[in-house]
């Protein structure tokens, strides 16, 4: 951050231009971050899950997150480096456990409906794991990185209901196989923890990472609409 | 709900065309509404809250959410009676309780602020009240009505943050003076319950009213985009 001084009094503080850039294709955080005041660069990392999986000795769920989220900002770190000066890029990751398992996307409407016949009344854990680099003038300067759980209650939607969801096609591409943001909302009872987190980004916790790298989420804000 | 035959077959399933009607001004509500599959009719019932509020006797919070959700509801259908042979109706009223003391709309920047030095780092209560009331050709069947409470935690924004955000516009006209679906996103740490409850309307609450009235979420839902 810089001032502008006219005469002796101090008028107006500039943070030089930052980019935010999402590592991440998922439309459900970009519409997160737009409704929180942002306007994030979308740059998809192409990180090999499996790979960053498959690298590190039986992880715990929260360091399997974290990895994942780390993976994915590196690769786009590498992507964009020498393109801005001034950027911050953020990876995230996502997983739900249900009865101790951990589940991802369902794909197919078979699986879909298994996945509600199991998850129907109970509670699952959604873990959040993001990952920010800061480069500064043109070099790479901090880093930081966290996770975050929120615990998702599951209504109990009726036969007809789980069908319809399902052939809406909502729940098929995302992990565990729900939507809270969408037709999913009316079936889930409630959360304990960060609504923005099960969407997929957490605000908190990136406001806290971003704090960490030197930056306050208000010299992101886009000027307001009104 | 009635069946179309050809042949010996049963082959598909209609809802004659419900009308859902929002007895509400807030676009808050009517953006859950819209991401949760519905595509609702908005007509606002211009009661007046502290007459409805005057009537009662040292009303409890629960009470005075129901009541004023009622007396929406109310309102719209003597405006719509007649108009549309099937129809549900639905009024809403939220309160935010923080250390005991009911909260509204901080209207100005001045109360915002102080809104703001009382709440960060503790909890509040939203409460939130639906009443629903159904027409069937033509005519007035059934109602239900029902609360729900939501734990919200706060966040302790910076001086600077919170200056910011009062200066977004978006606190001044909601009730506790915080949006968790905007920029005030960044300060809340999390909430116990239900998030579309906070946010206005209760995605779970709406659907087991809609139950009790004899109306399937499902029935509402408009195609899919995809």
């Amino acid at each position: 951050m810089f001032q502008v001084t006219i005469g002796q009094r101090r008028t107006v503080e500039y943070l030089p231009e930052v980019r935010f850039v999402l590592a991440s294709q998922s439309p459900a955080r970009l519409g997160v971050l737009r409704s929180a005041g942002f306007d994030p660069s979308v740059v998809v990392s192409g990180v090999d899950e499996d790979a960053v999986a498959a690298s590190l000795t039986d992880p715990a769920p929260v360091e399997l997150v974290r990895a994942l989220a780390v993976a994915k900002a590196e690769a786009v770190y590498e992507t964009l480096a020498g393109t801005h000066a001034d950027m911050v890029i953020v990876g995230c990751d996502s997983m739900l456990s249900i009865n101790g398992e951990m589940v991802g996307k369902p794909l197919t409407p078979e699986a879909a409906r298994e996945r509600w016949a199991s998850m129907a009344g109970k509670t699952g854990e959604l873990l959040t794991g993001h990952s920010i680099i800061r480069v500064e003038n043109g070099a790479r300067t901090k880093e930081a990185s966290g996770t975050e759980g929120t615990t998702v209650r599951f209504g109990t939607p009726s036969q007809e209901e789980i069908e319809a969801y399902i052939a809406s096609g909502e729940p098929l591409q995302v992990a565990g196989g729900f939507t809270l943001d969408g037709r999913g909302g009316w079936f889930i009872e409630g959360i304990d923890g960060d609504f923005s987190s099960v969407i997929g980004i957490s605000l908190p916790l990136t406001r806290r990472l971003l704090t960490e790298v030197g930056v306050s989420v208000i010299d992101l804000w886009t000027r307001p609409a009104s």
